[in-house]
């Protein structure tokens, strides 16, 4: 199936685009890859989800928000490309957690984003590489920000 | 207008390739693509530029450092390339910035290296994906490290 | 000396390949390049290695950390590729540092890895484009985690 199909399928409803926080593009195609900007975190209502993990949000509502920066980044992938189906793999993400000083599980925060990818762009395609970590701080306060580069077609 | 002419119509000087600090190369070209290291902030007189901002240094600042570091980065790709002239287009950038804890306006900083880079490139090649995010520290306490991918021709 | 011999004769004895601990893969070949994942400093043993750089951990024994996440990321390439001699150059490096506050010497840090690439893949190919910065927090309290682009042969 592919990945517009399995977006239909899985009933998944893809945010509007914000306008860029800043000098920047969401996404640049570039060598067969998608560069795809960090993307914060924001409900499904678009208010910023904000505050540090393990302190102000809990774990799940870590990987909430993470989830949610991945339908933000399909969002633009789709607006970027026209249609989700020229994205042949997923092939590197840098997942940010803005985590409490003691907090040691980034990769289940962003494992709500990876499940995603997985899920619409299939357990081999859908799983790429990735770095799951913890910042200083994060633009407004949020609480993920992930950047992911994608293969695509022509 | 190509970007070493505009360089040149901007007045733009750019200062001396610093010594690498350690174990790399200030830019790898591959695949088409230019990979350019870290770059940190300083001055015109080629002293860092340290302190966290929101904290040591105020948002002006920080956005001052953060085209520092961008003259920097064009520096380098100069003299890697020869030319700038082999730029096809900013790709992508990691902006980096030694944040004050509750500091929350990081695009703001990254932009003073993200608007250089859009004078000298053009408002479509000179913009790219990007993430501006806060560390929990950097090199010798410098204010922000880029690092950053171009599109060049071989 | 290619890269598969050189490491016989380094004597260098790579450590197992650690099961993912979240939604990734270890490394992802797309574009002619590799694309690791970030991997986190484990001991000889196989045990984390964890701590501040800079307060629970010396200069020194952060450089050590570095080292084994060298180890830990040509495991993880021989795997994927069967042979490290389908890698062209060492291209790009994230080195990520679990710092305390004042720490200031990353460069140092990072160098430990980066010096066993240089001594594995040669001075030119062994030496990429590099940022070595501090992080805010990292899974497990990891010391160093690392993540990298190789230029990879089909």
């Amino acid at each position: 199936m592919k990945p517009a199909e399995r977006l239909a399928e899985l009933n998944l409803h893809l945010p509007p685009i914000p306008k860029p926080g800043g000098v920047y593009k969401p996404v640049v195609v570039a060598g067969g890859m998608a560069y795809v900007s960090g993307h914060v975190s924001r409900g499904a209502d678009g208010q910023l989800i904000t505050g540090r993990v393990g302190g102000d949000l809990t774990l799940e509502q870590g990987r909430d928000a993470a989830r949610q920066v991945g339908l933000a980044i399909l969002a633009a992938l789709q607006h970027e490309l026209g249609t989700l189906n020229r994205v042949k793999r997923l092939v590197k993400s840098l997942g940010m957690v803005n985590a409490a000083p003691d907090f040691t599980q980034h990769p289940q925060v962003i494992n709500g984003y990876s499940e995603l990818m997985a899920d619409v762009f299939g357990a081999d395609h859908g799983v790429g590489a990735r770095s799951a970590v913890g910042m200083g701080t994060l633009p407004s306060n949020v609480a993920v920000e992930i950047e992911a580069i994608f293969e695509v077609t022509a």
